[in-house]
């Protein structure tokens, strides 16, 4: 893996380095792992984000709340009491508590959603055919769920020039007045595309795996390189299987799209020393 | 009641104008009173800064999870449970659908905790001495309850001057990881201070009555001006009473640090000509 550099040169034209760390619901929900993380992060030097999941806590404060979460083909579908919950957790709760903690860490961290200053703009995501678990197909309406149109990164860029440090929720809006629910994954994919307008990113999906791995339940398998052909292999092979599938297929999306280098691997290795790099 | 002019002349420095609207949890829990009060926002030329409570939301919100709401001499203990569910709702739910509503009208509307860009640092509240319902007094620890250190006006400023309207939310910080609980008029009063340094302020409270009432009863009961003199005597004959008593107090300290005009009126008259003038 190429060292992480503080810049390089395309053109005549300096290109500064940031770094975008994805940090999962699995991490975040677990104050030890969080911890971890957020130590590492605060000692990362050079420009930085930070995009968070929430996972599984939204599912729990439903739950508290009597409120069922609904699945389709292992997809959850946020209906308006669902996006409530989310925006609570993920925009409030979840978001607050890692700025306040990085805060504490000296990190002039902001927490921002979509709606924040109009960052990511969103469009409701249209019905979509699903493959149900009795093999049959249906027309699935996820409810309040984004796809992404459009980040800022001007204003991303403006407040990472003031010294700030986004940490972002994945909440986008759709400019009529609704939060929107997306894929944290997706949201720091688009984060990491549009900067790269701006800067020479560096890309890291950090969760509770070392990896990609060969053997899902051994850390010491990970696969060190991949490129788009091996990952179709692997695929096909159903080693790479389950939520591994988007978060690839998110890595390679920002690749094509000019993200210097996206990197998957375990939450207390965010400089992304270890873990698995993705090849172009 | 003097004209709101955009700018004026202190010296031979020329000084913008800027409005700071705080908005009580009684309107923002009503979406009628919401709606209007975000349309009036919207509508309000030049720079400006919203501050919004959240009331019995949280309230309400904690008696859905089961968490027991502790008053002690008619004010909330913040205790952690309450802390987490304050910080979804005030942090997560009322600023993030202000914000995505004021996107929609086209305000460039982003949403702040203390915690976000440092913003709003305070300590925690000491324990107190509190006038019991039983006329005795107790020490009392208010829980995670902040008591306002410092407003980051250089940073509200850039954020104005880069065409944003902050919009904040009553969650100061104490810079060693915890958000803090604060009342909002107060944290509305600390930004319109802090600001008065960069800005001529004009800090309006706008909540469910016309202004400062003869009769609570009575709307149409408006004291059009009132000094520090004439509060007093109020508040002694026990015409102003109960919540009343801190707004007046947080009005009053506005004006002796600099905040050039301070009103009192219903969440449907936010231009200021209508309500209770603040003298000096």
């Amino acid at each position: 893996m190429e060292t992480n550099t503080c810049c390089s040169r395309e053109g005549n034209v300096a290109r500064e380095h940031i770094n975008i760390i994805k940090v999962g619901g699995g991490v975040v929900e677990n104050a030890t792992s969080l911890a971890s993380l957020l130590q590492q992060f605060s000692v990362m030097p050079g420009r930085k984000v930070l995009v968070h999941g929430g996972g599984r806590l939204a599912t729990s404060m439903a739950t508290s709340l009597g409120i069922e979460s609904h699945m389709v083909g292992g997809r959850r579908i946020t209906d308006e009491e669902m996006l409530r919950v989310v925006t609570m957790v993920y925009g409030g709760l979840v978001n607050k508590s890692i700025v306040a903690g990085l805060q504490a860490k000296g990190v002039k961290a902001i927490g921002l959603t979509g709606a924040d200053g109009d960052v990511i703009r969103s469009h409701r995501r249209p019905l979509k055919r699903v493959k149900m678990d009795d093999g049959t197909e249906q027309m699935v309406d996820f409810g309040f769920v984004g796809d992404v149109d459009k980040v800022d990164a001007s204003l991303l860029a403006q407040l990472i020039e003031g010294g700030m440090v986004p940490v972002v929720a994945p909440l986008p809006h759709d400019g009529e007045g609704h939060i929107l629910n997306t894929n944290a994954d997706t949201i720091a994919s688009a984060v990491a595309c549009a900067l790269a307008g701006h800067y020479e990113v560096t890309l890291t999906f950090c969760f509770e795996k070392a990896g990609v791995l060969r053997d899902a339940d051994d850390d010491n398998s990970v696969i060190p390189s991949i490129d788009e052909e091996q990952a179709a292999r692997l695929i096909g092979e159903g080693i790479i299987s389950g939520g591994m599938i988007p978060k690839i297929e998110n890595a390679f999306d920002a690749i094509h799209r000019g993200v210097k280098q996206v990197v998957i691997t375990h939450s207390d290795n965010i400089d992304g020393t270890k873990g698995t790099t993705i090849k172009v």
